[in-house]
């Protein structure tokens, strides 16, 4: 068997809040006993992953004093640094407190959108303190649940303003950073703005400094609404705009699991792998997920390790799809091109159209070829279950 | 009660497809013989409708000949002179014929690819002398059941080569056409890229041409992935790409139903209704459905007289809820905002982030504000009901 | 307008968890403080309420000792007393505390599984005290998120074993007393038991004393699995189950929302409504729903009365549709029988199977056939939406 | 590597309409020439199925002669007898023709129910004639689009009558066959009645004959509600009604994909093998699945050979996992019992209910214990993987 053991080079990281997760949900209590920061960085350093990740709040309460902050962040530090774990990623808890009920940057209250632009204002400042380059963007409460209550046109409006504020904030202070925003469809609003990965992708081009946002994709977010996860990050790293990923698994249109790497669809979770590998993704890999609640902190360790392990069986697994004999004969044949079409194609000339439009082609033909992609299919799962 | 007629300034549409649809499904043979395109115009100009739009070969079969095509086109026209119905919009059929059973500008035979030019550069040519000024492009074969087969950023480069080929032929040709990109998650495709109205929208501003190019939005298609409908026109109209519109009803994350407008889910489609008429949304309300499968062509009139007749009520509706006393003081009470903030947010400036990061909220105030939404939406459930 | 007040004969109840729901959600702490439940009898009184139902812990705190049980069933009865509301239902949580976290009657943990038992005996005759009539089991932990870690014929046999052994617990104790089950197909676990009302009236059948069991169906369970909720009310009504029913309202396919009755979907609610009414269900109308989280406790109430003055509504519009006379000329015409062909069907006999054999069928006739299915869908939007 | 050929002790078979599937959907033509029976039969047999089922319409066509029958089943007989291939199970076609539109046994029109019983009775007697011992029913048509047009209790005791007569009909024929329904959510109808497996179990238990009627589940149907399919397989089995099984693969909540077994989710498919392994399923892996629409017949029998191929190395995989040391482990941990609260549960008595009600249990004790699930489904995904 091959080392599955994860290494910095993986760039394989957790939020405070996802092996910190105490097991709270709709309909239960708590289950496991709250660990400090310092303690979830030891336990993060334990089971080898390489960087901790997390919203102001996570590490320094909302109500903490200036006092209590610095001491907090201190601690923070000097666990890092007697760890060697990194902080790649910040972002705000605009969601928990109930003044965002209704939203924050979309709330229809100026106060509270003034009240979330400064609490974001104040986590950049935490988070470039602490060395990280990229803020996230989740805005758990910007939605509704009846559009009587919020005009959808203002939300968005409301949405960029804000954005705006901070990118030339972060401009303004000189800070090295990049700011990711993370779509979600629903939960815990009935619906939420921007709900796909690709509705991120469309707003992030209306916005003053597009260049210096992009998206941060979660599995689990895309496969509330159904969706192909895979398209989603493609379509985000082919327009450049890949700067964070959130791994973990999820059923399809049910409410949000966070569920470790590869728990629900392996094959899914395959492609995903492959596609980063073979891109050469340079992005850390994080992990936003939680155990089960019917773990303790053995438990919590043992998804940790999971998630990371599975991660690197699938980099494997990819690896051996891409030397496979008989799927590069395969490949080599679905994609055959022997160019004598390419005068009439690619960019645009009119001799081109004309050409094209008098060309005759042999539809039926076409129709009738057999495209082998069911043996295709069927090699890659029997690659997944390592039978060849 | 008022009159719920319909008049050639609600600019009220259907395809040759919707009304002439045969009734055949994954599971049963046609139940309606098929129409040809005049009878199908008379149909449609005997219900009310103001435009008719279509596919190539709804109009010319695939293998109609020059001289067929003449005189085909030429009945049409005269059943438009005599009617009076116009053609606001056509389209390409990219996913009937076997040639596309992998995609059409996403296969991965050139030929294919070739081919699917082809017939967009005459679906093109056709639609522009019917009068059209809205071409839209559904890429129903765009996508795939195995991410095996095709790899998702080729998919979006063939996409978009192929989509300023087309643009570039347009401005070429000097024709007075925009485009409409219609997104779909899925079905027939296990998997079709650009899976929403979002992505869409993404995609476009990576287009050589991107101002010629804007959205059809479907309410089936993003009913399809769970998606609120209204935020993603809300979305597409405030980037100014709602181009199109394609009306009618669907639950949530099932097959494609293309039901009646409003028969599934009358409060979305009234929040819907509201949206266009409050905006001043200028373009074509175009039914993209078709009649249960349990109806003869009387029937079918009755879906096409309940399609537009649903909005004009709603239509009503819509004016009534922006008229009422109690919606109205709701709504000021609940968008109060005294100004005291402004002189902190809106355009970036120093001095703002800093006074802002200054700031001290009444946090608790703010989370214990009650906002009246029940009660909203409880009054706007009841002006859809009649009820007031 | 007609008068849409609630009064004790609609039999209109509340949970105690219902509109003492404080707002808390995955992501966010609690909007409004804890009432009492003398509190909420008050505030159900206020707005109209018929009667009130608890969980055991939702009267008597998990911790209480004997002494403050009887104080607060004291204050409650005399709560009660003050206001006429009375207690049609009980049920046990079996999913709020951490024991539980695996399940309750299906928990592979033995002592687990006696604690729930435990637990539901003293329901039971908390329950009974008040003067509940029918005890409800929603198995909110009755699951897994994977099927590695319980075998799912143990599962059934436990749940059984535990149903079985409180059945008789009811009959010893001479309770006048029935069961009625809930189903859920997932949240807050991956995958539950007894996913639909439908596996539940199964289930049902398998127990040692079925005819005391019946179920509680609930809007938004079914909705989650984007199931037709009327057709599982349908076979029950039609089973002789139909003991109890819990109004809500979900959109398919996502998170548990419990919105208020009738706040997605108007016109399931009106064929649900039409049915309780026109079948006469003369059970509880339990709407087991909260208010969005946006609210205070003025929004709490507005809820509540909106869930009654909705259905109260649809009452009306039930008995518009059933009184109209060209929704009543439709059905007749597509319920005709002319009673040709009953000699031949209804209860078998071998003539009528050699007879049915040998006769002629016009297939196409039959097919040819309109339906008007429609007109009278129309018709009924139109009824909802009070344009006719 | 361990031989992954089907052998007739697997029991694998396939319908005339699954391999003989020609491609076509509702946005395309066929992809694939007709078959004939024979020709499928002799398919069949070359990727090594022990099995072929048929629609009484598969195999004669709908409007064929007398003359045409007897030819058509003798080449049918003879290509079973040259192959060696069995028919095990058969069902009637009662969803493709026009005439069965809005249902069959619960058409609103009595002429369209008599004709399903005649067709039905008809395909009866040529399944006997062929061997089958189990004819299924999929009532493809027996729902609604709108719960105007049909009472949802008049269809439930329409479909108990049906069901009552034909099953009256094989015994008073003497035959020996038993009787599989099959459920389904939608697709073709908007909803379908008897949703899921359990809803059929439920109807079951009120009809004539129980004991002669079973279940026929389908993965696909039951993960278009997103339901656990291994609970619906169970619960099946559980009541002794696990008569037949319908093997494919779907994602959840959409269209009715019928793709190749374990083409979607691999880990779904483990958990069902090694449950019809684990108990001793004895009758037909059925798969209803069909090739994707890419495919010639060189990839319909991939597609066949990779359905039987996933899972036989899932079966190989189900083994290792029962012999596994680790697993074994931790399922003895998960699992323990001392016995030491047996007198206190399990049947029950009057003492039993008195001394548990006195119990005292360490509640924070019980939700204390760490489970350990997440490292036995990492080992169980590990053992999926060939990682161990």
């Amino acid at each position: 068997m091959a080392d599955y053991s994860p290494h910095p080079e993986h760039r394989f990281t957790f939020g405070l809040w996802t092996v910190g997760n105490m097991g709270r949900d709709p309909f239960g209590e708590p289950v496991r006993h709250k660990l400090s920061p310092v303690e979830i960085v030891h336990l993060l350093a334990e089971v080898g992953a390489y960087g901790v990740n997390f919203h102001d709040n996570d590490l320094v309460p909302i109500d903490a004093t200036p006092a209590e902050r610095s001491r907090i962040v201190a601690d923070f530090k000097n666990a890092l640094r007697q760890t060697g774990l990194v902080v790649p990623m910040a972002t705000t808890n605009l969601f928990t407190d109930p003044a965002f009920k209704d939203g924050a940057f979309t709330s229809n209250d100026p106060r509270v959108r003034a009240y979330a632009l400064q609490k974001t204002l104040r986590g950049i400042d935490l988070g470039v303190e602490l060395g990280a380059s990229l803020y996230v963007f989740w805005g758990g409460r910007e939605g509704v649940e009846t559009d009587a209550a919020k005009d959808p046109v203002t939300a968005i409006k409301r949405n960029r303003e804000a954005m705006d504020f901070l990118c030339n904030y972060v401009i303004d202070q000189g800070y090295e950073l990049r700011f990711a925003l993370e779509a979600k469809p629903n939960e815990p609003r009935g619906d939420m703005y921007n709900a796909t990965t690709g509705h991120m992708l469309a707003f992030i081009e209306t916005l003053e400094h597009p260049s210096m946002v992009g998206v941060n994709p979660e599995v689990a977010h895309e496969h509330m609404a159904g969706l192909n996860f895979l398209h989603n990050v493609a379509q985000a790293w082919e327009a450049g705009k890949l700067f964070h990923i959130d791994l973990n698994d999820q059923s399809f249109g049910r409410y949000d699991q966070d569920f470790r790497f590869g728990a629900v669809n392996l094959k899914a979770a395959f492609f995903l792998v492959k596609f980063l590998e073979d891109t050469g993704y340079a992005g850390s890999r994080h992990f936003d997920a939680h155990a089960y609640r019917t773990e303790d902190y053995e438990g919590v360790k043992e998804f940790a390790r999971g998630c990371m392990r599975t991660y690197l069986i699938l980099k494997d697994k990819a690896a051996r799809w891409n030397a496979d004999e008989d799927i590069r004969a395969l490949l080599a044949e679905i994609n055959a091109d022997d160019g004598s079409l390419s005068h009439l194609t690619g960019k645009y000339q009119p001799a081109k159209a004309q050409g094209l439009k008098a060309m005759e082609f042999d539809r039926a033909g076409l129709g009738a070829r057999g495209l082998g992609y069911e043996r295709l299919d069927q090699l890659t799962n029997e690659v997944i279950l390592g039978a060849r």
